[in-house]
């Protein structure tokens, strides 16, 4: 294979499994060269990265007893290259769905270029013919968005003039919920008033969480919409009105525990006959068509507000990444690698 | 007032609030008289108590900081007669609709005699064209068979075939629960083998829980009726299978201890998209007559298998009653203080 085929390749790599917090020791930078040659008969395509997510559930992937369930694209182990969402155009392609030149969103991985040998599972080719920027597919028009978007409407069951509470409302998910139930007529409080126009805002890192639930929620919550789980969820069910409903998203306080926080409030279950649903955005994949149709129109109209914190370079996403569990984010974490 | 109206009354009084599990201590009986004119102007209703019921919640109301949405009858401070559900005959009336001689279940007190001076909200009368025994509306045909009967056709959404889990199978609720799951065609799990033909057993008291549910559970759980919490709980939480149901019925595990067990494995929540649902038999009431009806068929076809733990004497309702959160109880404890 001569020198002409290959494409010099920085890597970010897994160098210990996960304990507690993810740091930026956990991880290196590596440069390697990628071959261009499709393997022959394959249906592999060749991706230049663009954009990549700093998605909180990742940690998950890289840690020694993981979540089988959870992975949709496999555990990432010590010596391997982190993989995640992200946006990418096709260079190379052995499958005849996607051309060079295309673009994509779906599973990558935190590097220049990688090889997608499923593109059919993973990759969803992006419609170019509107004006929305290509980033947003890492994250409002990608999984972020479908999360938000599934989750508010399959699993809150709103209904309007509902007090809403979203709590991470500050990244990516919990973002645009606030604003999906703004839209419905609810109450919603949350962090990003300001920007986002929420009705009220607090910030959970801060403490005593009780007194804060009670300035900000006097009639109670209907509706929680819960991204952190532990202590935070623990005192929302004692807030929780009667027949209300907890969307089990993501639990962000939690996934760098070496145990998870005791909940101790389960009762309020029984009393308030409260329903508590999980879900996984994967699950509802079928919905992404309408829902990217919806909100392309929505970020069109200038009815849908979509908060990206852009970080620039490979060789930042680490710490890009190890800042989502820090709150250091304001909307959804991106990290260009490339501009086109 | 003359002699000739009053009549001797035992009474069990609360001595103190609760502190931790009820003891024989915390009650006192105490024997007074209870005047039988119905009071001028009023629709009081005048009860003899004939059965009443051992049911879990009671502690709850014990308290000296309740939970003031559960308790359907108010509190029960200390000085005041114990109140709960029974079945009784009518001895006096002041209210058309139930008639001297005939038979209620509802809410009465631990006594000989009760006023009720709110029947139209809290008693029900009795259809005694069958041959089913009275005894029953302090349990299958009362609360406790409805609320096995919400609790499993409207919480927890079963499909036949599903492997079901009931904890404290042995109560009162948990007994019906498991039955009718078994007509339904689920494998169910619980104590009570031999006598309900249950798939297979354990004893939620004895230790080790996760590997008798590995044990006892190796492919899964589908659907968990939850009248234990704690413990109990958290380790079903890791047991359950893809889109689980959780119906939160009670948990006796956590109702007389100073603050409830941490619950750490929620996380299961969203990697399983399990859905929890707490209820309360309540909001039900409505179903009631479609329930009794249903019951007093499967009974009279013996279809459905109704198992009384039966003590006798109004004196010993408190030993009855605390024994039942130390597991003593086979099916639903009641307690005899008048045969008819």
């Amino acid at each position: 294979m001569g020198e002409e085929n290959l494409l010099p390749n920085k890597q970010i790599v897994l160098k210990n499994y996960l304990q507690g917090c993810p740091k930026e020791t956990d991880f290196e930078l590596r440069t390697t060269k990628v071959s261009t040659e499709i393997p022959h008969g394959s249906k592999g395509v060749l991706l230049k990265n663009l954009y990549l997510a700093c998605d909180p559930y990742i940690c998950h992937l890289m840690r020694p007893r993981g979540l089988s369930i959870l992975s949709s694209h496999g555990f990432i182990v010590p010596g391997s290259v982190v993989r995640g969402y992200g946006v990418a155009k096709v260079i190379k392609s052995g499958y005849e769905e996607l051309k060079e030149g295309e673009y994509v969103w779906g599973i990558t991985s935190w590097e220049d270029f990688s090889w997608n040998f499923y593109p059919q599972q993973l990759l969803i080719k992006i419609n170019i013919t509107h004006d929305v920027p290509l980033s947003y597919y890492a994250g409002i028009l990608g999984m972020s968005g479908l999360a938000a978007y599934v989750g508010w409407n399959e699993i809150c069951c709103p209904k309007q003039g509902e007090i809403v509470y979203v709590s991470s409302g500050a990244g990516g998910v919990g973002h645009l919920v606030g604003q999906f139930a703004k839209m419905m007529g609810c109450y919603v409080v949350d962090l990003l008033k300001t920007e986002l126009g929420f009705d009220d805002a607090f910030n959970y890192k801060q403490g005593d969480l009780r007194s804060k639930l009670n300035k900000y929620f006097p009639k109670g919550i209907d509706i929680y919409f819960d991204n952190v789980g532990g202590e935070m969820l623990d005192e929302v069910m004692l807030k929780m009105n009667i027949n209300g409903r907890i969307a089990a998203s993501g639990m962000i306080s939690q996934y760098n525990l070496k145990e998870a926080q005791g909940i101790h409030n389960l009762f309020s279950l029984i009393e308030k006959r409260l329903s508590v649903r999980g879900f996984m955005v994967l699950d509802y994949k079928e919905k992404y068509p309408e829902y990217a149709e919806w909100a392309v129109k929505k970020l069109q109209e200038k009815k849908l507000v979509y908060v990206e914190d852009v970080i620039t370079g490979l060789e930042n996403v680490v710490s890009a990444f190890v800042g989502i569990y820090k709150g250091h984010n304001i909307g959804k974490r991106i990290v260009v690698v490339a501009e086109e």
